[in-house]
C-alpha cells in the first residue's frame, strides 16, 4: 500500500485522540474535509438494525455540496434511540461550525461498542482538535486510517494515480475491518476520495460498481454489521470526458478491492487468505450465491485452517447455495490442482496439496461451472480456534 | 430416552459389524424390517449434490408396500457416479432376497466418507448377517441406532406409546447426528416406525409436519449434508379414525423433536444447548428465517460459548435475516432476563447473567416481535475452539 503521495487535490484529513477508547492515547477521531463543495455518494448496511450515523448519512447522499466526513471509533452510537439520532446530527453540526458549512454537508460514521451514548464533551474538544490538524500529507491520511481502527491490527490505506485524458487523477482510500468483537460489534467502514469530476449520479453508479466487486465480495463470518458504510467524495478538480469515466471506474475498483482484501488479510484469528473464483455461472448473482455459501461454511473454513483440501465440503456447500446445476456441471481446483472434475472426484496427491496449504497463507479455490459466462471473485478467511477465542473469551 | 419396550407391532430391527469402519468391531450396518407390506414416506436433503442412496430411496416413496430400510455407516456412497447408483440398488436387492420381497420395497441410506465406492463383498456378508438377527426387542433397536452412528458419542433412540381410540399406538425412532467430519462429511439420518395405520399420503403429510418442527428446526453449523434423510414406516396394525390422526401426529412430532434435540445435545465440540424461541412474526417462514440467522451466526455462537449475553449480536443477526421489521418491534430475553425492550437495550445485571450462562449447559433465547401471531422453536449449539479443532485437525 503506497502512502507516499499527498491526498487527491482538494482534500485534507486528520486523526486525533479524544478519549473514546479505553486507552486514551489511541487515535479515535478522523476528519476528511473537502476545501470546496464536493460530490458525495454512499453505500450502507442493509441491516434493519442500523446505527444512528447510518440513518443520518444515508439521508444526505448522493449530494453535490459535501464538505466533510467525521468518523469516531470506540463507540458505534447504535441502538441508542432518538438521543443517538440527535448525537449523530450534533456531531455534523460541530464539524460544520469548524468548516463553515451547513451541517447537511457533513457525513458521519461511528464504530465500536453499541448501546452506549456518545460523550459530547470529549467529542466537542476532539472535533475542534481534528479540524485544526487537517492536512493534505500522506501522514495525515494514515492518522485518519488509524483513528477509525477498532480491532484492526494495521491501518488500511491506499492511494493510486493514473493519467485520464490530460489529467493525473488520484484516488485515495482508507478502510477498517469487518470483524466484530467485544463487547458487541465493530463495523466495516471505508472513505474513498478522488479529485476527478463526478456528478452525484455518476459518483453513486461508480461507487456501487466498485463496492459490489470489493466490500460486497468479502466475508469473515457472514454476520452483517449494523453500521457498514462506504463513502466516496469527489472534489471535481479534474474534468473527465465520458471516455475517461471507465478509467476512473478502474482506479476506483482497484482501490476498493485493495482495501477490501486488506480487511480479509487482517481478519480476526485467521491463518489463511482465501481467494474464491466461481466461473461459468448463468448469472453473476448465481456465482455470488455459490461463492458466499462456500465462504460462509464453517466446515470449509475449518478444513482450510487444518490444511485439508476437502473437496466434499466445498462441493456440498455449492450444492445448497440455491443455484440449480447438475453434478456433471461442476469442477473444482484448489491451488491449481484438480480435485473434482465434471461431477466426480479425481485422483490427486492429497499429502502434497495439504503440505502446500499448511505452508502458505494464500489459498486459491476455483469452482468452474459449465452453465454460462458469468464469474465472480470473492475473498474470505479461514476459521481457527483463535477466532473462537477472540470472539468467545473477550469479556474475561 | 426410553428403550424398555419392544418395537411398534409389525417391525423388527438389528445392527451388525461388517467391517466398513476403521475399527472392524464397530457396528456399521442396520436393518429395519416390516413383517408385512407397510406404508413408507420420506423427506430428503435438498442439496443438489446428493448421495446415490438419496436418489434411489427418494424415487421409491411414498409407497404402500415397503418392507425394509438398510443403512450403512462408514461410507456415504456419495459422489460415486453411476457405479454408486448401481451399488445402492444392489444393496436393496440383497435385502430383498433375505426378506423375500421386491427390491423396490426396500429403502437405503448410507453415511460416512464420500467419494469412495462401497465394498460389495463385506456388505453382502453383512446384509445376510443383519437379516438373520432381526428382532422386535428394545435392544435390537439400540443396536440399529448404534450401527448408523458416525461421529455421534451416544445412540439416539426413543419410543413412546399412547392410547388413540381403543388402540395403544407406538412410535419408535432412531437418529444420528448432523455434524460433519473427517475426512469429508457425515449426515443426519432418522428412521421412525409406527404401528398406526396410515396411507402413503397421510404418512407423507404427517412426516413433513413433524420434520418441519424437529429436524428442519435444528442447526449445528448451517452446512447442509448431501445425504440427510428421514423415513417413516407405518405397519398399519392399528386403524386410526380421522379424529385419532391428530394424536398420531402429536406422537410423531414428539419423537421427531426428541431425536432432533438429541442430535444438538451431541453436537461436535459444543458446550451449550441453545433453545431459540421467535414469537410474534407475520408468517412462520419469517420466524424461521430470523431463528436460522441467529442460530447460524458464528458471533452469536461464540458469545454464548464465552458466557456473554451479547444482545447486540443477536439483534443484529435478526436485522439481516431478510424479514422486514422496525427496531421498536423487537424485544429480547436471555434465560428469562430482558436485555432489549421495544428497540432499546435495558439495564440488566450482565455479571449475574454471564455467570448463569457459564454454569449451565442450557440457554433459552426468546425474541419477541409485535408483527403477528406466528412463532417457531429452534435448537442449536454454540461454537467452541473444540469444534474448530475437530473440524480442522482431523487429518493429523
Amino acid at each position: 500500500m503506497k502512502t507516499l503521495v499527498p491526498l487527491p487535490a482538494g482534500f485534507r484529513a486528520a486523526g486525533v485522540a479524544c478519549g473514546l477508547k479505553s486507552d486514551p492515547s489511541k487515535l479515535d477521531l478522523a476528519l476528511f474535509a473537502a476545501d470546496r463543495p464536493s460530490t458525495a455518494a454512499g453505500v450502507f448496511t442493509t441491516n434493519l438494525v442500523c446505527g444512528a450515523p447510518v440513518k443520518v448519512s444515508r439521508s444526505r447522499v448522493p449530494r453535490s455540496t459535501a464538505r466533510g466526513v467525521i468518523i469516531n471509533s470506540g463507540n458505534a452510537n447504535a441502538c441508542t434511540g432518538t438521543r443517538g439520532d440527535d448525537d449523530a446530527r450534533w456531531m455534523t453540526a460541530e464539524v460544520a461550525r469548524c468548516l463553515d458549512c451547513s451541517p447537511e454537508d457533513v457525513l458521519v460514521c461511528s464504530t465500536g461498542v453499541i448501546g452506549r451514548f456518545l460523550p459530547r464533551e470529549k467529542l466537542a474538544c476532539g472535533i475542534a482538535a481534528v479540524a485544526g490538524r487537517l492536512a493534505a500529507s500522506p501522514e495525515s491520511l494514515v492518522d485518519a486510517a488509524i483513528a477509525i481502527m477498532t480491532t484492526d491490527t494495521f491501518p488500511k490505506v491506499d492511494t493510486r494515480t493514473r493519467r485520464v485524458g490530460t489529467a493525473e487523477v488520484r484516488v485515495s482510500g482508507v478502510a477498517k475491518g469487518a470483524a466484530m468483537i467485544a463487547p458487541n460489534m465493530a463495523t466495516m467502514l471505508s472513505v474513498i476520495l478522488t479529485d476527478a469530476a463526478l456528478d452525484p449520479q455518476q459518483a453513486d453508479r461508480l461507487l456501487r460498481h466498485a463496492v459490489e466487486r470489493s466490500f460486497n465480495s468479502i466475508s469473515v463470518d457472514g454476520h452483517m454489521s449494523t453500521s457498514d458504510t462506504v463513502l466516496l467524495l469527489a472534489s471535481n478538480v479534474h474534468a473527465v470526458s465520458p471516455a475517461g469515466l471507465g478509467a476512473v471506474q478502474d482506479l476506483l475498483d482497484e482501490i476498493a478491492a485493495s482495501l477490501a482484501q486488506a480487511i480479509i488479510r487482517d481478519a480476526e484469528g485467521a491463518s489463511h487468505f482465501i481467494t474464491l473464483e466461481v466461473r461459468g455461472a448463468r448469472a453473476r448473482e448465481d456465482a455470488m450465491r455459490i461463492a458466499r455459501a462456500i465462504a460462509n461454511s464453517p466446515l470449509v473454513k475449518t478444513a482450510i485452517a487444518g490444511g485439508d483440501p476437502n473437496w466434499g465440503r466445498i462441493i456440498s456447500a455449492a450444492g445448497y447455495a440455491g443455484v440449480t446445476f447438475r453434478e456433471e456441471d461442476l469442477s473444482l481446483k484448489v491451488n491449481g490442482v484438480p480435485l473434482y472434475q465434471s461431477g466426480a472426484p479425481t485422483d490427486f496427491d492429497a499429502k502434497s496439496l495439504s503440505q502446500g496449504l499448511k505452508a502458505n497463507r494464500d489459498v486459491l479455490i476455483e469452482l468452474n461451472l459449465t452453465l454460462g459466462r458469468e464469474s465472480v471473485c470473492f475473498w474470505t478467511s479461514d476459521l481457527t480456534a483463535e477466532y473462537v477465542r477472540l470472539n468467545a473469551d473477550y469479556t474475561t
